[in-house]
């Protein structure tokens, strides 16, 4: 079998991303569709609106082949940790190639501003740290720092955060010599964070407000989502109480940086640049997540950034085993769900595979697994007892799987 | 002005107490009744009923003259450290007598123990580690050791747990050589521990059960507390929304243990002797604290020694901290509540006094101020987030005073 690459959130899965799979095995010719796909806490820092699980299964019943898990330290992080995870995972299963939306949609461009990017590396980091101290955010630096090498002209944009992400990948494909051949699809009209829907294919971003907002399937999100998202959803509520998002855990992370010292808070993963003390600062004023959120950003940091940082002050993840872990081979793959071809897929593989897939998470296999764990009891905090311990059972469980042929 | 300390929780202030304060008041011949009173958090590691605040102000209105904090690094220890802080806050504010009530109700009981113990420490010493070793709670090999250098016998029953504490006061005015005189009233009727409401003078476990079983004050409680408390227990619940018990901890604190490591919870004070692993075993299976509680215990470890270390747990309070701070000599005299005579006696004594008294939290003064403040957020985590602020504001602002002859 011939198997695609797809690096995904799902939160939630939308009729775009149903788009974007169509398209994907049709342009790489490919019968088996492999997503890596973040956990319960999500690249742009944010807890997902349905766990891992509730995810995963939708996305097999819409047509991915087989769904793994991005660990939590790679999907909480900025675009080029998170593409060496996601990346590395897609290349020990084998996959032939990679496709990703993009703002530019040519593959080419990101070919060429590759090229261009690897013999100017030198300049580009210099330029980098430089415009990093004026200030200004990463991404706005990094901009500029594109732009002083010569990209951005006439070529990629890498302000756009699927170029940003697009970008990413091409560096660890090339980076590891992976033999793994990246394609583009253009991500049709909406952009990547318009807040409201506009129609069937809307943004992840817009529809999680909708729904968010009316705490229900609205007849405008309805129609931006595959009937089985829409179930998934409405059961995922029933079970737990409630879609997660970042105001419920606002009593949990108010307590815990009013009860850590700037010292602990500095060892957390995220927490730099004298950022403890203004955590701190604005801590006991806050009375909501948006409000303190509003209070410590500057223009220095974006929202992403410190939604990030929150959510490994949440999990409790220090700087010290980022560092190790992510330096380290991955010492297993974790697997979501998959249909019996994902399954014969992976029967096939598995000789030849290096790193070992698990089917679930078992304390103290590794640092790895502690810290999965750490994160799947985190975003549970806020569901009631009872349902919590039954929603974490899941991460013991097999995976689902769907039986296509019965 | 002749001063009388007392060592006190009011947790709630209670008919028995007000017997105490009348009764103490006599036998000592004082004209100045000074509390140093548990803050938030209580010695046998209980959240206190209503804030320090609240039960400060009561007390005065009762008929105590100065109500002073215990810090939380005091309040939430073992008995002697419990003694080791409230004592020499009372030697500090230059009291002529500590009058506190026990089970024996004879001085002389306590200071012939004292005189036998301090004879044969290394003997004492020797057997509880002996006893401690076969893996039985501390109190009960504290009773054992006690019983093999011949205490206990015809003298005062030291497995009784106001003996155990008046014991306690007296160490630490002889070893310290303070000029205080210890005086001890016999507790009367209900025994420490009784959960049911008997009479008039009840003890504060049995109304404390009453009051959160029923979630108010009922009329069997309304008898065994003064007018002044009924009033401040419904208006503290009317503002806060809650009177604070264990089980309104239970998310955060299950929380806490399932996102550290057991190497991070070995640090924090009270988990000991392998109870991280016991703590992360058990955590994961609880649905409340009791049903978590009743798991964790052993025959080796009290009820309260446990609920202790989760205080800390909950505080976050390191044993690096506890053990290098309860080694310092205190920085300074947290002032909780005062009448216009207790304010006249501190005019008196300020000049001649070697420690500070503050009237308010700032942050930054020492680093048991940091961990009060730490408890004190710790302790209005179960709050709304904007009566939380409110609540915690009070630490800021001045002490409550009592103008009697206004």
């Amino acid at each position: 079998m011939n198997a695609c690459g797809l690096i995904v959130e799902y939160n939630p899965f939308h009729n775009g991303h149903y788009y974007h799979l169509e398209q994907s095995k049709q342009a790489t010719n490919s019968d088996c569709m492999i997503a890596v796909m973040s956990g319960n806490f999500l690249q742009r820092g944010e807890p997902a609106i349905t766990d891992k699980f509730h995810r995963a299964r939708v996305a097999v019943q819409q047509g991915v082949d087989i769904v793994v898990e991005l660990p939590f330290i790679y999907a909480v992080q900025n675009s080029d940790l998170f593409a060496r995870g996601a990346v590395s995972i897609l290349a020990a299963l084998g996959v032939k190639s990679l496709c990703f939306g993009s703002e530019s949609g040519q593959i080419n461009d990101f070919i060429n501003a590759y090229k261009l990017f690897q013999n100017k590396q030198e300049r580009y980091k210099l330029e980098l740290k430089k415009q990093l101290s004026y200030g200004i955010s990463f991404p706005e630096a990094s901009r500029q720092a594109y732009q002083a090498i010569g990209l951005t002209q006439g070529s990629i944009d890498l302000s756009q955060p699927n170029n940003i992400l697009g970008f990413s990948y091409l560096k660890s494909i090339y980076q590891n010599n992976f033999s793994i051949r990246p394609m583009t699809i253009k991500r049709t009209k909406n952009n990547y964070h318009d807040k409201e829907i506009k129609n069937e294919i809307a943004s992840a971003t817009s529809i999680r407000k909708e729904l968010v907002a009316y705490n229900k399937v609205t007849t405008l999100a309805k129609e931006a989502l595959p009937s089985k998202m829409i179930e998934g959803l409405d059961e995922y509520k029933q079970y737990s109480g409630l879609w997660h998002h970042w105001e419920h855990y606002f009593n949990i992370l108010q307590y815990r940086v009013l009860t850590m010292t700037e010292a602990e808070l500095r060892q957390v993963h995220g927490v730099d640049e004298g950022l403890e003390y203004r955590l701190k600062r604005t801590a006991s004023k806050a009375t909501s997540f948006d409000s303190w959120m509003n209070d410590v950003k500057t223009k220095r940091y974006t929202w992403t950034r410190l939604q990030r940082m929150f959510a490994h002050i949440l999990v409790n993840t220090k700087k010290e085993s980022i560092v190790s872990l992510t330096e380290e081979k991955l010492p297993y793959i974790r697997l979501l769900a998959m249909t019996d071809k994902g399954q014969a897929y992976l029967n096939q593989i598995k000789k030849s595979m290096e790193i070992p897939i698990i089917t679930g998470l078992k304390n103290g296999r590794h640092q790895i697994s502690a810290i999965e764990s750490q994160a799947s009891y985190a975003y549970y905090s806020v569901v009631s007892p009872i349902q919590r311990r039954k929603l974490y059972k899941q991460e013991l469980n097999p995976p689902y799987i769907l039986n296509k042929r019965s």
